[in-house]
């Protein structure tokens, strides 16, 4: 390569984001270079302000610049439901879906033996003194339809028998737009056994 | 959203990169959290590192933390050819190819009436008087083989004639890996007309 080294470094840098390889980090930062004042500079305050001001909310584990995350401030938001999330992304996709007003519970990964992630590091205790709080009245564990995932929402339908709270999670079925012939059969098993009445 | 606002700021200055969406910024933000030590703040001191210290060589239009770029420097490199890119990506394409060793004239564009970038935008003045030295023998015209690519690449050969400078251009052809049922008929017409000895 025939270019200095911050460049280099840059380059090299900016590759390690999921969605960019080398080459589109390179037309990254050509275009980052010919766009300097506009986009470069700003970009580069963007980034030190929210790696300095943003973290996680000690509530729901969101991420927001306060120590309690806007959900959690929110007195408007349904106070009986909480929403069991595995990270923020999950969080941020229910939210943009708009289909749920209650407060939520990020933990932050799965239960996995090979990764040494129990119950502490996913904070299930803290969850499960909340969920016995005499508000709440329903737990939904959103957690993917993975191994892990499911793995993990069991364990935690478990600790909450106590609590005598519902326990509730996402239904399984063929995806809006989705065409039969693609689906696996474990999918394709779930949703006839859920089906419906027509018009419910 | 249910974010704050310097993460929202951060996601939609992001998404403005190429090959980057709003989705993917999302991603590759949530990724940046997660690594705040490792890779957010080493990567927005690099993106300002670059900005304050990389611009434009003097001589060639190439990007370099010095005025006058490694590949000028290099008194190594073949004096005597110079070859003419649209901009720096096309340069670090030839580099990484290895299949040139003189010196470059990136334009930093074409020419376009539409987008006002005439001569004096490609600094084509600059490159006339340098081709004229006795050292130089060649100017290989490597635009790429769009139509403003080639008008500009007419427009400097026109220009370069009074210094009887041998000019050249990048041969036109099947590209290596290339299927002839996907080829365009101009592309095919072109190398049928360029057809070589096959031991050549």
């Amino acid at each position: 390569m025939s270019v200095d080294n911050p460049l280099d470094d840059l380059i090299r840098r900016l590759a390690r984001l999921p969605g960019l390889g080398t080459r589109s980090a390179r037309r990254a930062v050509l275009h980052l270079m010919i766009n300097r004042d506009s986009l470069m500079l700003p970009l580069a305050e963007d980034i030190s302000r929210v790696a300095q001001s943003v973290r996680h909310c000690v509530e729901c584990g969101n991420f927001d610049t306060a120590d309690t995350c806007r959900i959690c401030r929110n007195t408007d938001r349904d106070q009986s439901r909480i929403c069991v999330v595995e990270d923020v992304a999950d969080l941020w996709a229910m939210e943009r879906a708009g289909v749920f007003s209650g407060r939520y519970h990020v933990l932050g990964g799965v239960m996995s033996a090979i990764d040494g992630v129990g119950p502490e590091e996913l904070r299930i205790d803290y969850l499960v003194s909340k969920s016995g709080e005499d508000a709440v009245q329903e737990v939904i564990l959103a957690t993917s339809a993975t191994v892990d995932g499911q793995t993990t929402a069991h364990y935690i339908a478990e600790r909450l028998e106590p609590t005598k709270v519902q326990v509730t999670r996402l239904a399984h079925g063929v995806p809006v737009g989705g065409e039969l012939d693609y689906l696996d059969d474990g999918t394709l098993a779930q949703a006839m056994r859920a089906r419906r009445q027509i018009n419910d």
